[in-house]
């Protein structure tokens, strides 16, 4: 899998790891073709296809103007810059003449809760450049100069002022703006925001201008949507997986090291074992085969598969001692095609399908970095299919089952999808005749019904190359997570010039397929983390089983359950017998190990075990051959939630 | 494990693949502590710790001599540069007026054969530096001449001349020289030796300067080693890993890629997994567990373990975007240190074992680049143990016994064992104390002498940091090769800080060891690979059964055959039924599967095979039933040869 959505991060919450400075919150990503991908954030309001999208980008874009309405009636020397809509909400820019703080919010909350309910309208003045800059010189508010300089700069002779009238027909507050408000600021629920948090902000990004003061808002068209989201954010802290991890003893990071550089602890990398694990027998009975290519790369690959450019400021770039040009490779696609084009293939061997589970490396920004949401160091566990068109179907097929049947087993039940397909008005950007991308997408559609998948189609949001299948994943707590991708690629192949000799014993140009079942691991390992709240299911969790034996005369017998669990391959703790027995009940639960098993006179005489199940909070007395069994068939059957108890 | 003795290369041999130039045969190669290590060649000849290699030496040594006289007898006008002995002879760097041809190598070798029958004597002279550049000037000897000057800058003020003396007693040729030669050319076997080829040499390995004309000689102490060396090498010509692994499909070099960088197909990834898994289960339940770490670390990881300037010119230096310096990894023990550090650690925790299968990059040279003997990316089976100085012992027995039974299992029965020591005169190059040393390298001692080992040792031989135990397997074609090494380390804790707490509450500073099984998986696959020709251990194999039907009517049963196969994880394939019997049987043998089952009437009747083993040429007709059982048996015992036929 070669996109880029499989290692965006998702948008630090506002209470989360601080802001990324330099990079607006709507700027864009690019994927490993140079095309502009949504990043993916967790999806708290409704998707971006969904027609209510308007209606809520004109409640946050409104809003904006409230706040800074409100924060210009408090202090009226501040300098305002900009105020988007964001995806909870909205946020501010300001520079004001004195630090304020969050011990402010509340007096900024009441004044916008004053004006929202004065019950104010948009008024539209359409100015010229001259007008604007003077309009703004006047009020001595600089930013706003310069960003109608900027535009004049671009070639605009006019721009739009959008004026809050209040009940008396005054002039509340003016903004420079493009518009969208709600008609009357009482359709903004006075009870459905919350100001959130401050946070310094570059003026444009740049660390070198004026640093300002970003004040985040959360948005909402009603209370219990509010309530909803903060209580979701709450959940979001006690599941964030930097925490768990930390306390898990997931991974770590290394101030040596680096940041965006995780490093996986045995426990770590038992759970990313098991899970890569798993895709690999789910592939393998597909008939996938594993292959192995390095880290890096000559440019020259970069060169023909149209990378080097296009990814150029994301590339880690090496320069080696004979001055060669290499650099770190951002996706596997291409190192894959030279092993498809090491021999010639005659359409008998195809379908080649590689799998492999490996490091890629970007560029990314120290301020960008968060977690495992967003990397230097991701790995994908990635797949290539290179086949005929007439195998397209089928072999789309295959990796269909396999996303549906891992998503299932790990717990997200089932995913939305979207079909993302070509836009019929604007065929000229795309690769390919009609003919070949109807059929391809005919396939799809017919593929999506067959598996009566929840899907719907989204027209011109296919790749340039070929038609896209998105998998939405929904976490425990409400947020939606794209997850993996399959993607037809008729353009690669193209580049690499990759064919089959056919039955007529001609040259037959092939097409690749791009899948990636959790793409990459460690973006899946913190939503598979924050879903689970860092309880796994059984099979997949780095210790499945502790002992606690109440007293010293139980530890002969406590031993020998330990011996006989791992015997058969269970993954177990003894906890330390010096501490007290609640001591060591309440170390288990925090570790969140599935089962406790507490061992007493009874256990010792019956041959039993008193299995507490953490999950649960339940605690059964079984014979230890209960358990055993029970224990081995929810691993062997890879079940969700635990058997006893 | 960090040694570069991981990833040196056999030395290519003459009639491979070219000589490195700018490297010379003697020059050293640094390991991971900036310690100078021998390369580890193929050695035909005895090691360098045995008394014969001063008689080798000296015929080698004085056969080169007898080389340059001999040119010089049939071209006067040559130019003479340096003439060493090599591990399996000598060369000497010549500038002719006009160039010569292979086709020169009989007269060449009739000279010398006459000089050598003539019994000369060798004569030495000491000379005044200005004496030696005055002799060599008059003689237009400018190599010479600039030797001697770079001697003199290096503060010599005398240097040896060595007369070959004649029967008349006469200087039949002179050279500059520092002695170690054969009493009587007599003592040289006139038929011991063979020119080998010619190789361009750049003058001091420059590519700016003169390129010169090097002839490699061949040279044993009589016809018959120089015989089996030959074979030896014609042999090694007929197993050479890289055509093998073309032939076989194992691995590939892309151009757009770049040298050095091999990409594995699916059937070299089966292969290297099986030896990777192997490793791992053998490690597995010695309560290794795995980690994951980057394959990039900021400047500061290495500042702090030392390597940043030790390694210098063979980092993969990457500058970020951001302006810092980062790496990429040549070895991993830093990494693995900053899991270890990521807690504090009871002595109870101890000790930690983690073990990782992961790819290091060096920044070697283009010509220094062998197949996958020296490659630019290279995979470690590495491990390190984090442990009290008490355990040491313990847990260099169970490497001990890993690498045993690992390389008993390959095929490579017992391995020689190399204690590399301390030098007592020279201490103080030694981190830690006298006892400390003495106690680490008698419990090595004891160990060695307990498992009944093969093994020498080699006082001086120890890294700076503690003492090694290196491991020597012979080849199949009778070639030595260091495999594996474990390596006491006390100072890369000291570097990190790292600690457990013990007993009593104190910081107790811990050991590491370093261990690598296979060390580079890409040199490992090379010798492994020429040492079975290409024809595995069944279980390891790519391929391991092929179906040949004889006709149509049988197609039906060896599918049913194949199918029962793949069922119990055997891999197979069913050779294309278009095409003949006997060419399908030549196919398998030439893609060393190692059974080939041909059906034909008389098998679909029995519900029998016959099982053709490649390995031995033998076929037999055996029950299904029976042969299934016995590959089961071959596969899951790791047998070395199969079973049937």
């Amino acid at each position: 899998m070669c996109s880029l959505e499989h290692c965006d991060p998702p948008r630090p919450l506002p209470n989360g790891g601080g802001v990324a400075e330099g990079r607006g919150e709507g700027s864009e990503v690019i994927n490993c073709h140079g095309e502009h991908v949504e990043p993916c954030y967790p999806l708290a309001m409704p998707s971006q296809n969904s027609p209510e999208v308007d209606d809520l980008y004109k409640l946050r874009h409104s809003l904006a103007h409230v706040l800074a309405q409100a924060v210009m009636k408090l202090w009226p020397e501040t300098q305002i810059a900009i105020g988007p809509p964001i995806d909870y909400g909205c946020y501010y820019d300001f520079q004001f003449a004195n630090p304020i703080s969050d011990e402010d919010f509340g007096a900024i909350e009441k004044e916008m809760r004053k004006i929202i309910n004065q019950g104010q309208t948009f008024d539209v003045d359409v100015l010229t450049i001259e007008e604007a800059i003077a309009f703004w010189k006047e009020r001595s508010q600089k930013f706003k100069v310069e960003l109608i300089e900027d535009l004049a700069r671009e070639g605009a002779t006019e721009v739009t002022h959008y004026r809050n009238i209040d009940a008396k027909g005054d002039t509340a507050f003016t903004d420079l703006c493009r518009g969208g408000h709600v008609d009357n600021l009482k359709h903004i629920a006075a009870d459905g925001f919350k100001l959130m948090t401050l946070a310094g902000a570059y003026w444009r990004g740049d660390e070198k201008r004026d640093q300002l003061t970003r004040i985040y808002v959360a948005a909402f068209p009603s209370k219990e949507e509010l309530k909803d989201y903060l209580f979701m954010l709450e959940e979001a802290k006690r599941r964030d997986h930097r925490k768990l991890g930390k306390e898990l003893d997931l991974f770590t990071f290394s101030e040596l090291v680096g940041p965006g550089l995780p490093l996986w602890t045995p426990r770590g990398t038992l759970l990313r074992n098991q899970l890569d694990g798993y895709v690999w027998e789910l592939r393998s009975a597909k008939g996938y085969q594993r292959v192995t290519i390095p880290h890096i790369t000559k440019k020259d690959l970069y060169e023909t598969s149209g990378h080097w450019q296009k990814f150029s400021e994301e590339l880690f770039r090496i320069n080696t001692r004979e001055g060669h040009e290499f650099c770190m490779k951002p996706m596997n696609c291409p190192h894959h095609t030279q092993i498809y084009a090491c021999q010639q293939r005659s359409y008998r061997d195809l379908p080649q399908r590689y799998a492999e589970t490996t490091t890629c490396y970007r560029d990314e920004q120290t301020g960008e970095l968060h977690g495992l949401s967003r990397v230097r160091a991701f790995t994908q566990d990635d797949a290539h299919v290179f086949c005929r068109q007439i195998q397209v179907k089928e072999e789309i097929l295959k990796i269909w089952e396999i996303v549906d049947t891992f998503y299932a087993t790990v717990g997200f039940g089932t995913l939305k999808v979207r079909l993302s397909l070509h836009d019929p008005n604007d065929f000229g950007k795309y690769l390919g005749t009609q003919d070949m991308w109807k059929k391809a997408e005919a396939a799809l559609r017919q593929i999506a019904a067959e598996r009566n998948a929840d899907f719907f189609e989204a027209s011109g949001e296919a790749a340039f190359y070929g038609p896209k299948v998105d998998f939405i994943a929904k976490d425990s707590i409400g947020r939606e997570w794209q997850v993996a991708t399959i993607q037809l690629d008729i353009n690669m192949p193209e580049r690499f010039n990759l064919f089959c000799m056919n039955e007529e014993g001609k040259e037959e140009r092939i097409v690749m397929i791009h899948a990636a079942i959790m793409g990459s691991l460690e973006r899946f390992l913190s939503i598979f983390i924050e879903h689970h709240a860092g309880l796994f299911p059984l099979w997949a969790a780095p210790s499945q089983v502790a002992l606690v034996p109440v007293a010293a005369p139980h530890e002969m017998y406590a031993q020998e359950v330990e011996a006989l669990l791992k015997a058969i391959g269970i993954r177990t703790e003894y906890m330390d017998p010096s501490e007290s027995l609640g001591k060591r009940i309440r170390e288990g639960e925090k570790q969140k190990i599935n089962y406790l098993l507490v061992i007493g006179d009874k256990e010792v005489a019956d041959r039993a075990v008193s299995a507490r199940n953490v999950r649960t909070k339940n605690q059964v007395t079984v014979s230890l051959d209960e358990f055993v069994s029970a224990v081995r068939d929810d691993v062997a059957n890879r079940r969700l939630q635990e058997t006893i108890a």
